[in-house]
């Protein structure tokens, strides 16, 4: 929870996403967005606010006038190292007392349409829909086609995860040893993610033998054995606050030939995954790629989640990979294409890079190995 | 992030506040309650689910009908360690592509008027307001009586709390030594905490000089200096899920006299709201009760902030002792007691404890000294 202040994006950046939100947000007939604490507010102003249970709120009207920022005068050190004071954007203290709801609603037209932040409390939602009288759209439609194209010092911050976190599984030799729990080799990386360049390790999975068949088992007290599969599934943030998030599999020993046969399914459907990525095809038709190979050799069953999430100052954002999402992709986006498959109560395997379309495929950026690294 | 499964309350504990919920809930006029992760999920069941973007809800309905959770597949470990199970609460799952949010409202009548919980995001109010065709109110009036009044069990975990931040405190001599940053004091802080006893350090504010007239700065890179006056606000966990929060002021060599003084009115503040907490005593009558001796010795613009806050699952919570809140203490309440005094640009002060209310007055549950340390 201790976080000094961040290094951020040039203010222009800000400015920009600002005016861009604005735009969209008023072709979409919205009249403001309401943006609280989260990655939306770290992305429109550069903000690490987590203020909670006392309302801080930018009001983002799309009529062309500069946002602000409503903020409790105890919180206001909450937005230093934010770009608020560099845009200028007004700021409109509060103090306990007063309805922050109503300081809110005040600044916006009667019967204003207004969008709130995915990330927005119901202590907070409920209070301006009542006062809104109406329930507020999501403000994802309009964010998300901001935040899902990610500009080039993006994809750098992006590229400089993926390095970090390839840094991380290229140590697994000297991290994951057997008769070592789940727990302590989970410990050993979460040090390893921050030595090798991030701000923290955000999610932390090992899944030995048969935890390795449940997709979101974290860790456990299970002592990791040879002849076990173990899938490390990690990642974290770099500054300012992009993500890396990867998956690699590995052997204890060599496996048998039969969990080898299956795994080389696992990685041929990653790479069919991978090389349908291109601008103009669909979010869901990449799913369908990373699903095909699996089904024809009996697997289907097996693979129990979505190919893949967008990334960014999010760890799952806008767009996902899934059947029905006929999002058309476009350069700049980035996501995870990780398929797996799973078989309950023996082992399971997942393979993730994160890839961010260009004008003519894909960049991964995980470059470690696919296969099933034998430890 | 990574958390092993939690010790846990008696499975008849949770049985006992559903029940509860569930009657003050049907007096309420309210058809169910719909709480998502966040400290209600783990006040009723125990469960330290943490999903945001797929829904993850307890419906509990008013009616008698026993309660349910709605949960995604790929989530379900994460109702490991709760006491869903022991319980025998129906478990609906859903995977990707299954609308969870009509789930949700298929399970209650038509017209039903619904509470959702503070923490519930828009991400998921929205839709379900959107099919339910009206805002939910916040569940926080129904749950807040509950939470409120802690039971024997819920004061031993705060009691333990209390003991192991004292010792945090205790150790301040080794800690909290001139020449090194706040940030370095943070982080030794941070580490003590966790070896007395806490599973985490939620919050470590060191406010030195100037820094300390700013009541919410957390950290910086000042360098604590011979003479500076340094606020020390600690806290986190202990199992399961009670938190400390205890504030104490040290001066690094004699204070001057002037400060001294100044200090004097803030130790006779404390005592006095901590003397006035009594069965039938209002919350904000606390509050007038540490505001008075301050605002006495003119310093009445310097105590910016609130009294106090409730204290348990949540840092904060209900009932805040603040101006308007006519809320009457009843025994096993607990909450913080906290004046502070704040001299712009020059130093602060703030002293914390937290009380529960008993039969006949209160229990303090920190007890180190209450004067301006000398280190």
């Amino acid at each position: 929870m201790i976080s000094a202040a961040a290094p951020l994006f040039a203010t222009d950046v800000y400015r920009r996403r600002l005016e861009r939100a604005a735009a969209i947000g008023r072709d979409a007939g919205l009249d403001a967005l309401l943006v609280t604490p989260g990655p939306d507010l770290r992305y429109l102003v550069g903000s690490r606010a987590e203020s909670f249970e006392r309302l801080t709120c930018l009001v983002v009207p799309t009529d062309g006038k500069p946002a602000s920022v409503v903020v409790p005068t105890l919180e206001l050190a909450s937005l230093k190292g934010s770009a608020i004071a560099d845009l200028g954007l007004p700021v409109h203290e509060w103090v306990d007392g007063v309805d922050p709801h109503t300081l809110v609603t005040d600044m916006l037209p009667a019967g204003a349409r207004v969008a709130v932040t995915d990330a927005m409390p119901a202590l907070h939602l409920v209070p301006l829909a009542e006062r809104l009288r109406s329930v507020p759209v999501l403000a994802t439609a309009v964010i998300r086609e901001l935040r899902m194209i990610k500009d080039d010092a993006e994809i750098d911050a992006l590229r400089r995860a993926g390095a970090a976190i390839d840094r991380v599984h290229a140590r697994m030799p000297e991290l994951l040893v057997a008769g070592r729990t789940e727990a302590e080799v989970a410990d050993a990386i979460s040090a390893a993610i921050v030595e090798e360049g991030h701000t923290g390790a955000e999610f932390v999975i090992v899944g030995s033998g048969p935890n390795g068949a449940d997709p979101h088992h974290e860790v456990s007290d299970r002592v990791i054995e040879t002849g076990d599969i173990v899938v490390i599934d990690i990642g974290g943030p770099v500054e300012p606050g992009y993500n890396s998030d990867s998956t690699r599999t590995y052997s204890m020993g060599e496996p048998d030939a039969r969990i080898a046969e299956q795994y080389a399914v696992l990685e041929d459907a990653q790479r069919a995954a991978v090389a349908a990525v291109r601008p103009g095809a669909t979010a869901e038709s990449i799913d369908a790629a990373a699903r095909e190979p699996i089904a024809a050799a009996g697997l289907g069953e097996a693979f129990v989640h979505r190919t893949g999430h967008g990334i960014g100052l999010s760890v799952h954002e806008e767009p996902y990979i899934v059947a029905g999402n006929r999002t058309v992709l476009e350069p700049g986006m980035a996501f995870s294409v990780e398929p797996g498959i799973y078989l309950r109560g023996a082992w399971g395997a997942r393979i993730e890079d994160i890839v961010v379309v260009t004008e003519d495929g894909c960049e991964p950026l995980n470059t470690r190995p696919h296969g099933l690294t034998v430890l």
